[in-house]
């Protein structure tokens, strides 16, 4: 007979009502998590292949782009990075990545996984990627086929410039790898007007879907190259050539693996309300509740890390100020307010909070809140 | 202006309630669902540090395990076989592949995209693996340092013997690796009295979760081999080394990926449920639907594909009768009565059914709906 692990006293998990102020997941709106419990269907129904269909116009549609390679991979945006770099490098070949935040240093290290080389473009945490040093790099390195940036770094707040870097690859015969797990939805990302060739993101950001999906796309270069490859993809679950034989084109869809349904759910109705509002009013939203945030914090004294010259409206990296302790005021935030900001990652560990203000946790209401809870906190916690 | 691509007629996605008969996903309780769609919080707060720690002890149960490494991978079954593949196995190592069916040769696939050597031993589909052959190659290849095997054959419906399997393994100094994907909370899975070490499973069989996350246990000889490796894992999101860090003991969890938070409250609720079951209970279960269904497939005349003594309960693999198109009654089936029957897979396509009865789908009611709807379908679509 089995015997109970320790499980005798569990119950249903309910979990407290937060407001999602930190780097992701944001919150997810009433309607989409309304979806996400419908009921099951096969993966191979025919009308789940018109809900994938129509999945893959409206992330067409969020990226911008033409790419018949668009579809979310089954996994969190850690997966979406693992997908671009495995399918587009192999060993020996040499990518160059620009590191300037966490993001960065995992793509160097996904690089180097697969038996690529890396050369590192290291720059100061909270600065976007500078051109200049990137060009200098791609001329001083013909063997480079890839250039890995991050759009948007989650870790810093900072926003560099993909238009300009992806011209420089495709001036120097280079594919552009571009995370913009934490950009899509809330600041342009124009994929095909700007030439960009293997494009992640994350569904927990600015889509404010659920976290556990990656939308990817791939231009036709990034395509061409992966048919061109003389060794196969190390990892046979991230295969792209397996998994366009599910998301491809028509009814003659190949069981590759078991696509999540209800995941799917919620990232079409989620998709769908960023349609009916629109891209460039989603971004003007973001831009406006930023700024909305930027005013209150001066009141409070408290200071961006970056340059309002790159800053993202939807990832606001401030410094935590003198006088607190950086874990103690975001414990007295959740317990006193049910509001969740981000600790800082790595260099900024200790030093630096991340107000996100995402998809649609980017509300007047989520500001508002933010700021009196803040004033509350910086009170009650002084050291 | 961002233009929309052909998205202007969409609408939110409404699924038909479907019967779910095929090899999995299954039907998900409404309890689950309805946990699905709790409200996102945030993949470190406390609160949900909590339910993850109830999610393993959970886990714990139904693997019938103790192993501190237990928890869900963030993707699919296909995720969670690539997780012990690529952990277990360093380049230069050589496997022991058991291949009686598609999921046997996909190990295959994997063991060689991470540069170890698969020895094959190929079985005809719908037979358990030999035992006897098993032993035959583990004496002759002593460099064979991982034996894999499918526990249950999503493919064909045959069950193996993973007691004297892994006993086996043992007794030439391997490691066990097992797919249960089918199999878990469906019939008996004992890993630790067994003395399986690298186990992975699917949410959407026989635990009846949605679709989209691998549950993995691995005992403490797994977990040593995954120390003593020379070289990195190649996977970077699977690398268990660094997921620990996030499903470790206590407070300190360190950021790897963003957890699929919602798909977790679903699946913390379905093991819950097979808690309040009982494993016992659960595998009784399977037995007599699988017995109810058999004898009303015996009046219409359908015959197993597998012999009785290996027959799994919760997936049935039946011959399509003589004069019918399999394509067509599974596509009146669907049409006619919202039921959906699995096809057949690699050998079997086109010539068999696959009728899962797993978790939820596995009730007296659906029995009932299934065979009166195949004696319908039989009645109309009769070449």
């Amino acid at each position: 007979m089995p015997q109970p692990l320790a499980t005798a006293s569990l119950s249903s998990f309910f979990p407290s009502q937060r407001t999602l102020l930190g780097p992701g997941p944001s919150e997810v709106h009433p309607r989409v998590l309304q979806a996400m419990a419908r009921p099951t269907i096969g993966h191979l129904d025919p009308e789940f292949v018109r809900c994938m269909d129509e999945i893959k116009a409206l992330l067409q549609y969020a990226f911008q782009t033409q790419n018949a390679l668009t579809l979310p991979v089954s996994g969190p945006g850690t997966a979406g990075m693992e997908t671009c770099v495995v399918n587009l490098l192999e060993p020996g070949d040499t990518a160059l990545v620009c590191i300037n935040g966490v993001f960065g240093k995992r793509l160097q290290q996904m690089v180097e996984r697969c038996g690529a080389r890396a050369i590192c473009l290291e720059q100061p945490w909270g600065e976007p990627v500078d051109h200049e040093q990137v060009e200098r790099l791609l001329k001083a390195h013909p063997e480079i086929c890839v250039l890995a940036f991050v759009h948007a770094e989650t870790s810093t707040g900072a926003l560099s410039d993909a238009e300009t870097l992806a011209a420089l690859a495709r001036s120097y015969d280079c594919l552009s790898l571009v995370d913009t797990v934490t950009s899509l939805g809330g600041v342009p990302v124009y994929v095909d007007q700007w030439g960009l060739d293997a494009v992640y993101s994350g569904t927990q950001k600015c889509l404010s879907a659920p976290p556990g999906l990656s939308p990817i796309t791939l231009s036709e270069r990034a395509q061409k190259r992966i048919r061109q490859r003389k060794t196969p993809v190390q990892s046979w679950f991230l295969d792209l050539s397996l998994v366009m034989n599910y998301w491809g084109e028509g009814q003659q869809r190949t069981y590759h693996h078991t696509a999540p349904v209800n995941s799917l759910y919620a990232l079409h109705e989620a998709l769908l309300m960023l349609k009916e509002e629109g891209l460039t009013s989603a971004w003007e939203r973001h831009a406006t509740h930023h700024q909305q945030l930027r005013r209150g914090l001066d009141k409070l004294g408290i200071g961006f890390v970056v340059d309002k010259a790159y800053r993202l409206p939807q990832l606001n990296t401030v410094w935590v100020p003198k006088a607190y302790r950086d874990a103690e005021v975001r414990q007295y935030l959740l317990k006193a307010h049910n509001l969740e900001i981000g600790g800082g990652l790595g260099d900024f560990a200790g030093k630096a909070w991340r107000i996100g203000l995402m998809g649609y946790s980017s509300r007047p209401q989520t500001v508002q809140h933010c700021l009196m809870a803040l004033e509350d906190a910086l009170q009650d916690t002084l050291v």
